[in-house]
């Protein structure tokens, strides 16, 4: 067999980088001549981890088939999260997390996919049937990845299954998962060094919503005050981009990855809806969300109907 | 977790079948109220190894949605080849061993497919991952679907992982993996009762070949002689099909299961191709094909380059 590239997603966060290096390593012991490699730089939560367990970042491709026919997939499925020339290529394993769609192939494939928190979770259930021993710096990346997608296993989307593997990757990785696992996030939400404009633009989305255009972003922090320290210059930029983008209300979330809360910064019309989406009073255009920290299951339905 | 309903493929052959008998099961032990249900009646081969462990045939379903919103598929993945309402439901698990195509899910899921020869392979992997002991007659019902699928290990779908399996099976089962997986492929080529037309009809695709129409049926059977015996008629439906069907070429493979040969009675124009095809000579239209078994990998192709 020819050598196989291993990759995660476009836009590569800790699972994704991780997961090609775990899925290439196990690979490896069974006689695959892989290379994990990642669709683009890694994040800065992914870079302290990789240097926490003394690990090189992946190679960086944007193309396979100029230097072999044949990959595998972790952390993703879908043709457009995947590499530009995937149509071209063979696909010969794929271990997930996520939805199947947008995904097909000529021939049977080795195709394992779980309903769980983290790829990496999975991967460590294969190390296992395998028999093969994980090496300590590779067990520290992957329980990096679930303390990544889980944010300490505090997210909804985290199962049982994702807590256990956690645990015992902090056995053999030798690390002690909570601290670890706070400095790495913290890593991760570095927002310090973040124009408002930054912090604005880093993860938002626009949602139709009745006749208005709604514009929510997210930022996770470990210092919800940190970032409401900027208020004033927060408010003017989220203005100015309603100005600009034709928003009629920006909603920034601020969420606590420790505590598991978040903070909303509110600018624009119907803050009513606001306040009723979330049973909430606005003070000074804020207002505390406890428990909410999923923009995707807790933030957009809530809003969505209040504003039906 | 309401009743979720598992099955195979549309006109269900043995692995259909038993593998959602075998996961079903697994499930219960699981704590699901998992069903199996099957698409089509069985056929003879199938009949026999249920008869053989004692099992009821699944009750037949042509649709789900009105008694479930969840199902499991077994043994296929494509929707062409699902029940005909699949577009209504939420598949939970898929355990397959063909390739990925027409498939899209909502929500994250179980999916294992691995590149084996049968879908009960992979189910006996995940009877030990869940530490789950397999019932006699389940585990008979198992080692049928390897038989059926593999030909007693001689398809070229075959792999290590299969024969292993079935061999693990047979002590299960207390089955005499050799003798009763010969019965149980005899009575699924049981040809006496069927008419030429039935024996041309069972299996035949048409194959565009350069600018002839070439149509090849392939029937199974543990005695060859037995087909042969009925050349003349056999040759006359075929003439007569060619005609009535427009087909330039009409070839019967008549796979030994056993010897994991074929021969083949040829009727129509380009006999030349089909000698130059296999590197053969027609003899009274007939030739062996020694090894042939697999119409898909051993006839099509080798016609193909032919007729170029």
């Amino acid at each position: 067999m020819s050598k196989v590239l291993v990759f995660g997603h476009q836009n590569p966060d800790t699972d994704a980088i991780t997961s090609a290096i775990s899925f290439a390593y196990l690979q490896n012991q069974l006689g695959v001549a892989a290379e994990a490699v990642a669709l683009g730089p890694v994040n800065e939560e992914t870079a302290y981890a990789l240097n926490h367990f003394e690990t090189a970042a992946p190679r960086i491709v944007t193309t396979a088939a100029n230097e072999t026919q044949q990959v595998m997939l972790v952390d993703h499925n879908e043709a457009q999260q995947s590499i530009a020339d995937i149509a071209d290529l063979e696909v010969l394993a794929v271990v997930d997390h996520h939805r199947i769609a947008n995904f097909e192939t000529a021939n049977p494939l080795y195709y394992r996919g779980e309903p769980v928190g983290c790829t990496n979770t999975i991967i460590l259930k294969l190390y296992k049937e395998h028999g093969i021993a994980i090496p300590e710096k590779i067990a520290g990346l992957m329980l990096s990845a679930i303390v990544s997608d889980s944010l300490l296993f505090k997210s909804p989307t985290c199962t049982p299954e994702d807590v256990a593997a956690a645990k015992e990757l902090a056995v053999i990785s030798k690390t002690d998962l909570e601290s670890y696992g706070l400095d790495m996030l913290k890593a991760g939400t570095n927002l310090s060094t973040k124009s408002e404009a930054d912090l604005l633009n880093m993860d938002a989305k626009s949602f139709p919503m009745g006749d208005k255009n709604v514009r929510i972003g997210q930022v996770n922090t470990v210092d919800v005050n940190e970032v409401l320290a900027r208020q004033v210059k927060l408010e003017a930029e989220m203005t100015k981009q309603n100005a600009e983008g034709g928003f009629d209300l920006f909603i920034l979330v601020i969420t606590d990855i420790l505590a598991s809360d978040s903070a909303i910064l509110v600018i624009g019309s119907d803050q009513d809806k606001v306040e009723k989406a979330f049973e909430t009073k606005l003070t000074n255009n804020q207002a505390i969300l406890p428990g909410v920290v999923s923009r995707k299951k807790q933030v957009v339905p809530q809003l969505t109907a209040a504003f039906k």
